[in-house]
């Protein structure tokens, strides 16, 4: 692992958003110029293509810091992921984590198939010591700061032990991604009171409540309270969290489009429109999530960075940020030692012994 | 079981409304007068705060069809639901039910604590033959027409018959206050693929795939499809629909609270704001959840509908108006054959047995 004051590559697969390799360029672009970022680059994916993208901007690249890898295939959208991984060896996310694994780049940056990124990080790097399933975060918008959601979409089918896992691993997340020292970690249920929830929450509280020395448990949240800001990390398996992530999503874009439905029933309201324009642009900015795009798969044996399929050049320069902030902190040290430090409380000695 | 053309009693529990009893007699008088809705009402409360409230509006109502039903205490909204149903005997909830029970009404309407009713309903009314567990519903805006989401909050911890129940209970819902012949029922999901989701989806998803003859079952969807309007109801467990509810309305407060803030940063914003008012209030009726407010406790011996706490008259008339549509389409008949046909499909004959 690579300390503050060492170099930080980060190799970046190209290939697999809907934008297309030139959003990349763009993005990477805009990590150089807006956001200072002077980690290594390596671009994974088709060599020839990619010579000539960078060829049209090449004046603007410090190249010294940025090389091409190769990759001759793709992973695409609907490829079913342990497949690709058989039939699609030479595809950039596959190569991308190869040099996670070999130890040329400290961070992988994908906007692809998430099954087939989290397929490729949890056979081919394989989860830290202790940690039985990794779990995929995200940052989301609140009324105040932005806060961690963990578990959304890696793993469904939870214990309770793995919720506690979500918890060290959102912790760890937002202390890198947030800058925060010490998150507040809230435990997703239905009601708060003592008993409310089901077996699954009950189990993973009473857990929680030990974790004092490694994480900052402020106790059980509801769904109303995730946008009011008081907690900085959101624990939930990955049903319940990749159902709240979509439904959110869809609201915010459901609202949107009421609003302009009705702004354009007649023309006061359309010069209303017009006059109030910039409130508008500025409430998506504020609500928009590039800037702190890049869901990383956490609890594996090094950074995966997952990126929305869509996403812009600022929320591919944003993950790439991120990305470097998460090298920066040590990230996976810390969780290794706090993984172990829980594991050792919750579970028998029997059971804490390495499974390898 | 009340016919289309029999008479209709409805037992409205007054007392346990945020906007207290008065929110009541108005929104009857709204259900009067704008819905046009001739059911008989027996209000549930304190019978002399009631008569005063009542002389004050006496000009304006039919009190041929009225009556009060007295109840000298009120269930608060952080009594422990088994707790209040041994000590409170005399809530007005409990008389409501009662009257249910008893049959002086065909269902009941209360804006008050959601665990005490739901308790009150499963002990006092029972589960209807073959139902293991009451599932809430709730009417949720989309893009098109409303639909019904299934579970919000009765079961947190289903069984994949549960789900089934839930689909069935939802369909019938659906049928009564949506007024759709055949309603299409989604399966709640997390990526749709065949094998995604968790293993109680996938039991229940190849469950759904046999109710053919009773629901009309499209499949699984996904939390951004919700709001799209192509599915009528969407069927979930208690937990995850509970936190897909509340998370869902915190989105569009905040959402609703950004564009304000937004809104009255500079005079320019504010005036365009003030020209597209009527767009803004628009929005909020479209979205408002008044005209479908009364969430039913489904699957018991008997029609309960439970309002918001802090629903307003509109809601409180609407909820009166939908238990009347729910007596008038026979809904617990029709969910009682649907129920035992689905377990006569999907259990063995040994397990169809009655439990009592």
């Amino acid at each position: 692992m690579t300390g503050s004051a060492a170099p930080c590559t980060i190799a970046v697969d190209v290939m697999g958003s809907d934008l297309g390799p030139s959003e990349f360029i763009r993005g990477l672009l805009y990590a150089r110029e807006e956001l200072k970022l002077d980690s290594e680059i390596i671009l994974v994916g088709k060599e020839r293509l990619l010579e000539r993208l960078l060829k049209a901007q090449k004046s603007k690249f410090a190249l010294g810091k940025l090389r091409i890898h190769h990759a001759s295939e793709v992973v695409d959208m609907d490829d079913k992921p342990v497949m690709a991984m058989r039939s699609k060896k030479d595809a950039s996310m596959f190569q991308a984590v190869n040099l996670l694994k070999e130890g040329e780049a400290h961070a992988v940056v994908s906007c692809g198939n998430t099954g087939a990124l989290m397929a490729a990080g949890t056979i081919r790097l394989r989860p830290l010591e202790g940690v039985e399933r990794p779990a995929l975060g995200t940052i989301i918008p609140t009324k105040q700061k932005p806060c961690v959601l963990i578990d959304v979409g890696a793993n469904p089918e939870s214990n309770s032990l793995n919720l506690v896992h979500n918890a060290i691993l959102g912790t760890n997340y937002a202390r890198s991604a947030l800058n925060l020292e010490q998150p507040r970690v809230g435990l997703l249920t239905i009601g708060t009171e003592d008993g409310k929830g089901n077996s699954l929450i009950n189990e993973t509280h009473a857990k929680l409540q030990q974790m004092g020395s490694i994480i900052h448990y402020i106790g059980p949240v509801e769904g109303f309270q995730i946008f009011e800001g008081d907690v900085d990390v959101v624990v939930c398996d990955g049903f319940v969290g990749n159902v709240l992530l979509k439904s959110s999503e869809a609201v915010f874009k459901f609202v949107g489009k009421t609003i302009r439905d009705e702004l354009r029933r007649n023309a006061k309201r359309m010069l209303g429109a017009a006059l109030a324009k910039s409130a508008f642009s500025d409430m998506r900015t504020r609500l928009s999530p590039d800037h702190h795009a890049g869901a990383p798969l956490l609890g594996l044996k090094g950074n995966i960075l997952k990126s929305h399929g869509s996403s812009n050049y600022i929320a591919i320069a944003n993950a790439i940020r991120i990305a470097s902030e998460i090298v920066r902190h040590d990230m996976l040290d810390s969780i290794q030692s706090d993984i172990l430090q829980a594991n050792a409380t919750l579970l028998e000695p029997s059971e804490t012994a390495s499974p390898e």
